[in-house]
């Protein structure tokens, strides 16, 4: 498709997959689709689940996905986890395939490959949340497995954010990436009716009550277990009470802001590493540069001033 | 002082301190100072310690003065770690002034304020290195309680990066920071005479054997109960066959040349930032597009496309 012709179409799942797939393969027309996605987004209630491997997220995501449709809500899915069974693993999709959700027009839903660069991972799914939501899903869950800081950012960047643990999965939670437990807004222990359930309740609420207070928000820590659909209607009630919370305390009207700028100084950082590589710090030249230093023939500081002296920014006269 | 009347000197402590203080207090002289001593740095060994809190590093890094001044080498120190001792704690301060390294010229050690901007923590410690390095020393030692993300990345410019550990810290190593273990070179098991010292020797070990070969350098585990001196003389022959191993299989230039091209990259980031923050996104300027986006009166995407076309690049035509 020339750029010319393009004409954003997302009726229908046949087109919105198809445009995922423009903006998740990275295509030319990615940015005009995206700009056009832009206006007609910011009206998706955006839920984040994130947790180790094993917790149980996808089929949390599967019951939270049916709450919401008794509700009559639409919803759409990223999941980043390579370990999902959204992304055609065995068992769960098969659980998934019950709830018919591919003749389900109100669900769709779409997982992304783990590619090699991670740094595009976290661009890759923000952008994809932002289709749906401009689709017209009023619920988008993104569900990503914590273990890097990528998953963790795009996580940070949903509304509310579930972090999914179960007991004796041999771990204690100490052992969580630094920064997820403080992402977390709704503590999920499922998998409740297996044995130290309790005593993983009782670890988290000990270390809610070191950190320190995060305003008048304290996440809640709901038991579950999603396979059996039990708890699922209270993890669903404290996702509502965290909405109105986020709107009573303007909170949702920040973090809709902050994702606009977040989104500009991924984009802009991007573009200036392609402007240097194509330039100052083209593969070759970086190479000169790396002799250059190793033989204190040349310096980084002088290099720095000599680059950045060359930079010249325009303005908006 | 003025940039015009200022020339490099490093002789004696006082000078030395001097200008680490310019350099670490951001003086204006600070790229003049990075400069020339980049220029004359490049000859010293520099060695990483990090760990959690509580694994001893300080009392390590004082073995391994000792250590390497029998050996008649000089040794300067950047300890960035919050709780060292070097920093004027208290039980361990008293052992280092045993050692009388204040009377000692072949030692100097320089603690580095934790401050609130850890984003320049890494660049200025990394300056603080050179300078050591210019100022002569043989072996420029750098202690970082191995927590952040920065911190991992000060040590990781050293040559040879100990990490330390200690049984029944209550952590089990997995709860280490992901991205610590990959950066040893040689792991320590201090207080080694303590109950469980043999089982965390295992649990290294085995996670060793699990993680992805690195080349031909298998790191060892050594055993040291540092405040009795033991096992420090073996330590120190793990790092002599390290840095043989780096000479000899080149891997020691290779690091050498990447620290300039690391640095350049960091002086970039931080310069470009900068200009950012002068013109297209002002404080001022970015309250506004966050309202503009939030009201998708603009979009993220045009706005990126608009500020990088206003940078141009000169080139060195």
């Amino acid at each position: 498709m020339r750029a010319e012709n393009f004409k954003l179409n997302l009726d229908g799942p046949r087109n919105l997959a198809r445009t995922l797939s423009l903006v998740e393969n990275r295509s030319p027309l990615r940015h005009l689709i995206l700009k056009e996605c832009w206006k007609l987004s910011g009206k998706a209630r955006i839920v984040g689940i994130t947790g180790p491997p094993g917790a149980g997220k996808s089929t949390l995501a599967s019951s939270l996905i049916r709450q919401f449709r008794k509700g009559s809500k639409t919803v759409g899915v990223v999941a980043v986890d390579p370990s999902s069974p959204f992304s055609g693993g065995a068992i769960l999709g098969d659980r998934i395939r019950m709830m018919d959700t591919s003749l389900d027009e109100g669900v769709f839903i779409r997982s992304v490959a783990t590619r090699g660069a991670m740094g595009g991972l976290s661009a890759a799914a923000g952008d994809l949340v932002t289709v749906m939501d401009a689709a017209g899903f009023e619920v988008v869950i993104v569900e990503t497995v914590g273990v890097g800081q990528d998953e963790i950012d795009i996580v940070r960047e949903a509304d509310s954010v579930i972090l999914a643990l179960v007991p004796g999965l041999g771990d204690d939670i100490q052992a969580l990436k630094a920064g997820v437990m403080e992402i977390a807004d709704i503590f999920v222990v499922n998998k409740a009716d297996r044995e130290g359930a309790d005593k993983l309740v009782r670890e988290i609420e000990y270390l809610l009550a070191l950190s320190p207070a995060r305003g008048e928000w304290t996440p809640p820590v709901v038991r579950t277990v999603a396979s059996r659909n039990e708890g699922i209607e209270d993890l669903a009630g404290k996702l509502d009470e965290h909405h109105r919370f986020l709107r009573y305390t303007a909170g949702l009207g920040e973090k809709k802001k902050q994702r606009g700028t977040d989104k500009l100084r991924k984009l802009l950082a991007e573009g200036w590493e392609k402007e240097l590589r194509k330039g100052p710090l083209s593969a070759e030249e970086e190479e000169k540069l790396k002799e250059a230093f190793a033989e204190r023939k040349k310096d980084p500081y002088s290099v720095a001033e000599e680059i950045l002296g060359n930079f010249t920014w325009e303005g908006t006269e």
